[in-house]
């Protein structure tokens, strides 16, 4: 029974997992699976201090086996596998008056992030939070519900509909899984990475179109697939000054711009070109429930193929060394932590 | 029988109006009121000189009475009163397509900019682009119907809804318009403005509560006014970078900012910010037949009331002199040429 604790300036420490006795709304989940997200960087790199709690157990895209349930839980038994949605609403009045908001509110909490997380044996969380995997679904693609839910929410936000021209910007784990929910939508999609390892795996693995800017020109190559018009929709995943830049040359008039990637500065943005050809920029964070419905609908009937997302399984004695090659770009999609032995 | 001629570096002169004869599908306009709008003041200052062609008849906010009709024209009889919607479409594939982008279109034309336009004595148009002024709008106001369509397209796109609360940076005669129509459409309407003469002219004459930032500290206004939630919706109106900085600080989760104002460079905008909030950005410009047609009728039943915002009405011959003073920042909001002597 082992857990993963950060205990600050870039270090995990392995210790003892001491497994939390699930209340009366609660699920203490057997942890098989543990993603690495861009989030748990950040953190790792000091970046989001502010948020956690020293020594913190990271880890929020999890998957597992219900060990216990709370006596009110009566739609989850003992061996159900399972994947956690983690997040914690405030329950403030904005939230109560509308759907559209909880996720999103300014009290939301995200767990994993500001509370303890899923890089342990066991985890236990309220049972609202559990999504259960269908038999067609391995623990492994069951890790990933969390990031592909965050690209369900991009797309669904999107509206992309079915012919629409569609781009990319970058290829790491969430602007794949963008690229693969935007296909399976329907979208005619092009990926703009730099990385070669990426490049080679969106091409080979995914049969994607993928362009390196700045070496070959997207713009030229975006207009000359869509008449000159220009695509209908771009997701921005970098959090780069530079895709800032490139985003606002390549949606036709009224395109639309998806935001997903986390800017630590505001970048200069083509305001004008927004307002000459009216086009909308749709940020998107997180996801709601039927994000996460439609993640696990799409990868368990195989429309969205996630073995090639996922390059490394390793066990949690190396969330260290994994959290310091990914942070210096290391040849990978998504790392898995192995939480079973 | 006048006409102004822009001849290039800040210089108009005045000369001979040579009117052209209608075509099957024209019709001329003796112009009664011209105003000069920022797009003017562009010009004026040589910043849209790959756009016109000198010499150039500026003016596109025109009024006036029918003077001829063409072969084809029955809609309109010599005498009526009327205003003109300055755009000429490019009849492209896409504008045939689909209704939605016509007045976005990237062949599109402004009359008045991209061809002469009705600073002068007589003005031949398409009869698509003539708005009959009904008998309760006068010639002064109807002289008005162009911006206000500015303002009427912003706010339709923003689908300000009643009670909303709504922040509109910038006080000119494009934002004074916006501001109008928003609080017509139930809006609970805030104007930020720094220039002293147009700060009292929005208390005094339209009631509106203004802000001049930084002085006084807009964010803490508008969370306190909504309960620490942030504004529905934000009307950038300037085309200024520290507004960029400013629009992104305002609306609340899930609110919208309207980019309304021309930014002649990229400014930094915190994209972090939209992210979060989910916070959607949507440009708004120019504007279509049915905000021509709100215009009017909002203009012609008094629910918004114009005569404040035309500050002067001078001769034509005064042009040169009137954009002169513009571009140094007088105190005036819209100022007419009459072209009636």
């Amino acid at each position: 029974m082992k857990a993963a604790y950060y205990s600050g300036n870039g270090t995990i420490e392995i210790g003892t997992c001491q497994p939390v006795a699930p209340g009366n709304d609660d699920i203490q989940i057997q942890v098989a699976y543990g993603g690495i997200c861009g989030t748990d960087l950040h953190i790792f790199r000091g970046a989001m201090s502010h948020r956690v709690t020293i020594p913190q157990i990271m880890g929020h895209e999890i998957s597992g086996t219900v060990a216990a349930v709370g006596a009110n839980v009566s739609d989850f038994s003992v061996g159900d596998r399972v994947t956690v949605m983690p997040l914690e609403p405030c329950n403030c009045p904005e939230e109560q008056q509308s759907s559209e908001f909880w996720y999103v509110c300014e009290g939301l909490k995200v767990l994993g992030l500001d509370t303890n997380g899923g890089f342990q044996s066991f985890w236990t969380v309220p049972a609202r939070t559990v999504h259960k995997l269908p038999d067609a679904l391995s623990l492994t693609h069951g890790a990933l519900m969390e990031p592909l839910a965050v690209a369900c929410h991009a797309v669904r936000r999107a509206k992309i509909m079915p012919g629409e021209s569609v781009v990319v910007l970058g290829g790491g784990p969430i602007g794949t899984l963008v690229a693969l929910v935007a296909r399976a939508a329907g979208g005619d999609v092009i990926v703009a990475e730099i990385n070669p390892y990426r490049i080679d795996r969106l091409r080979t693995h995914f049969g994607f179109e993928v362009v390196s800017p700045p070496e070959a020109d997207l713009k030229s190559i975006v207009l000359g697939k869509t008449g000159g018009k220009g695509c209908d929709a771009v997701f921005e995943v970098t959090g780069h000054p530079s895709a800032a830049a490139l985003m606002t040359e390549l949606p036709r008039v009224h395109g639309r711009i998806m935001i997903t990637g986390i800017f630590a500065t505001p970048p200069a943005v083509d305001l004008f070109k927004l307002f000459w050809r009216e086009i909308t920029v749709i940020p998107t964070r997180l996801y709601d429930h039927q994000d996460f419905s439609q993640g696990i609908q799409l990868a368990a009937s195989g429309t969205v193929q996630l073995d090639s997302i996922i390059t490394n399984i390793r066990p949690l004695d190396e969330l260290q060394v994994s959290l310091s090659e990914l942070s210096s770009g290391a040849n990978a999609l998504k790392v898995l932590m192995d939480m079973q032995n």
